[in-house]
């Protein structure tokens, strides 16, 4: 049977590593498809390092992408260049003329996800993407296939390495923010410019592609609330962990009777769950369907290898779907894009979820019940408190709580309130408490 | 579209659930495939349970099980009867009237699953089996789909909840193995005749068709070693502890340049690795790719709904695939059957783990230099040691000793030489050891 033609846009660490892999693999992979699978074109504005990396194979080296895209040897476009203007194009163009697409480009999918799924369906191409989300870890198979039968309830992920390697640093060697992300540059753990990773923006494209898988719902990137871990104190950490818990920077999506929850920031996880045992670069997605109940999947969530995997994944899917009828494949969000539902997603401030507070306040008397008073009329409950002296002896103490849980809004106004009081010292430190059990 | 219709065999645990959950979701399952599927008969010998079940519901009822593989309304027979004879039966037969086959049925597919198989090809019909292995965890699907870019190294899981739940509970609870049997068989989680699951059987059933899968290689349940942890002694279990490690049932198949280990037996795990604190009765499995690195997949490895939740996938699968071409299938075991190939197993005796030991003798100088000399003449190394008096206040200590790698046969010969040594009060305990860690 003739070979899978595929044109490999961009060689940079992800690229090269999809050609090596499949490459290094193509026996094993030939046993499982029955098919090869061949790269036969690359661009790359770098030419010369594409052409050091096909060093004697037939490959057509060129700088342009756009002529892959459309050249008619071509059966599928693997889209490994990043960024959303160049990539976009590309993409888009190969759709046109009718070639199928494999992308890892996750901020392109959660920002044009819609425009792009919208014209592979009027041009019946496949648009793949399991290397957009958790890198080598099967999670889109899971959601589109694996968990078919499954009404899904929630979904809540470690889904940036980055972070989850600096709080781990930070847990681990007692370090503040800053000096851990100085350490995780220098070792090549985070880029130079780190803000998709450290204040959650690449967590939030990730969540939002799961959260349209699902529920069956468009992408809604616009519509996720975010916040990174920037702003974690160590302390924070230390006295979550005494109190049993360990802080991560959750990705987290839910289906509730008002509509979708989609948001990102630090969570308190009980240190017994697995999921808060994940540490350093490491990813991990916890999906709860209402029949299978609570699954785990644990994985590299980046890398060249990790990430090729999954690339090569959806290579072989294609490749077994190609000559099949399309009304049979597996839609791409999961659910036919016709019966795409328009279940609103919930703004931030109607979310409940639970709290930890530290206050710091100076040692006056009564303080204690203004706060408790305040927590008490907004109907918020304290379900564990302690007290703790500041360390260099100033008349400061910090004072930490677990709440039950409530409205974020509610959340908002109390602690208004209370950082109105004047015995508050300093700004009132809030993160959110997930107990992913049920 | 012609809904796809379904006959249901056996309305136990997994049957009830999986019609209850069909039915649940239906609407949902509806926007994944496009497509109704429908159970429109059902067998079970208890016709009033299976009566009770779809009252008003347009299900026909029979005691037949061969009746509904043969009848020609039937496009997919879902066999959940459990047991060899009839199963296999009603399969076959399924299979010989071109009807796609769902089984969770791991007792038949390890002992006859190459029959079935190739019956099942030779008629160009599917056979799924995502619920045979590790309940709801879409591992059969990451196997065949999600990681078919790698060639896979190893894979070691917790794969029988019964062993696992009892395991935990001797740790936590400080009882020994016949105690929380008891207790086990009370709560519902053990069976009356516990022999498959305590003996390792159940376990082995399933390591051997995931290693099938991801080795491309027949199925061999008859050369698994096979060892449960009926003989482990809670004082194992707290010495493992000490040293940071846990006990688990395991079962592991691993690729090296001799074939193809194959084997279910107690081992200590790092605590600190993540498969190390799953407990209770839930399961989980590492798999080792060359590219991807380790992934892990848990969750709940039995009951009703999460074992329906794999069923409904795969029935989710089949419709998707029903019209489209055979040779683009996704092939049953991962690889094209003409391709399978013949690696061999490898005996027990020339594996290599490390190993734990416990040596109980009689508190006599001189006796650990004989022991070392043994080892040293084996040329196995220790790791670590620790010496602990008995309790009682006997003459006697325990010698617990962590031995680097060697192969199976070696430490057994060197057992057999310490165990003829005079001071030697007591059998000696041995417990092997997975590092999980590369």
């Amino acid at each position: 049977m003739k070979p899978i033609h595929v044109g490999l846009l961009g060689v940079g660490t992800v690229g090269s590593g999809t050609y090596t892999v499949l490459k290094r693999n193509q026996q094993e992979i030939t046993r499982r498809t029955g098919r090869n699978i061949i790269i036969r074109m690359i661009a790359d504005l770098d030419q010369e390092k594409a052409r050091a990396l096909v060093a004697g194979d037939d490959v057509v080296v060129t700088s342009d992408a756009l002529e892959i895209a459309r050249h008619p040897d071509i059966d599928i476009i693997v889209e490994l260049i990043g960024g959303q203007a160049i990539a976009k194009q590309a993409i888009l163009e190969a759709i046109t003329h009718g070639k199928h697409v494999i992308t890892a480009n996750k901020a392109l999918l959660a920002n044009h996800g819609n425009e792009i799924f919208a014209a592979a369906q009027q041009r019946n191409v496949i648009v793949a993407f399991e290397a957009a989300v958790a890198g080598g870890i099967p999670i889109i198979k899971a959601l589109r296939e694996g968990l078919a039968a499954n009404r899904i309830e929630w979904i809540a992920g470690i889904i940036n390495g980055t972070s989850n390697f600096i709080l781990s640093e930070m847990r681990v060697k007692g370090l503040d923010f800053s000096t851990v992300l100085a350490s995780a540059q220098q070792l090549g753990y985070a880029e130079a410019d780190p803000t998709y990773d450290i204040e959650g923006i690449d967590a939030a494209h990730k969540i939002t592609i799961m959260a349209a898988l699902a529920f069956g719902i468009p992408v809604r990137f616009d519509q996720t609330y975010i916040e990174g871990i920037t702003k974690l104190a160590n302390d924070d950490i230390r006295y979550a962990e005494e109190l049993g818990y360990r802080i991560k920077l959750l990705g987290i999506t839910k289906r509730t009777t008002n509509g979708i929850e989609l948001r990102v920031h630090p969570a308190l996880i009980p240190v017994k769950r697995l999921i808060a045992n994940v540490e350093g670069v490491m990813n991990a997605i916890i999906v709860k369907g209402d029949a299978v109940g609570p699954t785990l999947y644990y994985g590299a969530g980046a890398g060249a290898e990790p990430t090729a995997s999954a690339v090569i994944a959806d290579l072989v899917d294609v490749t077994r779907l190609l000559t099949s009828s399309p009304e049979h494949r597996v839609p791409v969000l999961a659910f036919l894009p016709e019966l795409l539902s328009d279940t609103p997603i919930i703004p931030m401030e109607a979310v409940e979820t639970a709290y930890y507070l530290r206050l710091q306040v100076t040692d006056k008397p009564g303080v204690l019940a203004d706060i408790t008073r305040i927590l008490a009329d907004s109907e918020i409950s304290i379900s564990a408190m302690i007290q703790k002296e500041h360390a260099d002896g100033e008349d400061k103490v910090n004072i930490i709580m677990l709440l039950h849980k409530t409205r974020e809004k509610n959340i908002n106004t109390a602690i208004e309130k209370i950082q109105n009081l004047p015995a508050m010292a300093d700004k009132i430190i809030r993160i959110r408490l997930e107990e992913l059990g049920s």
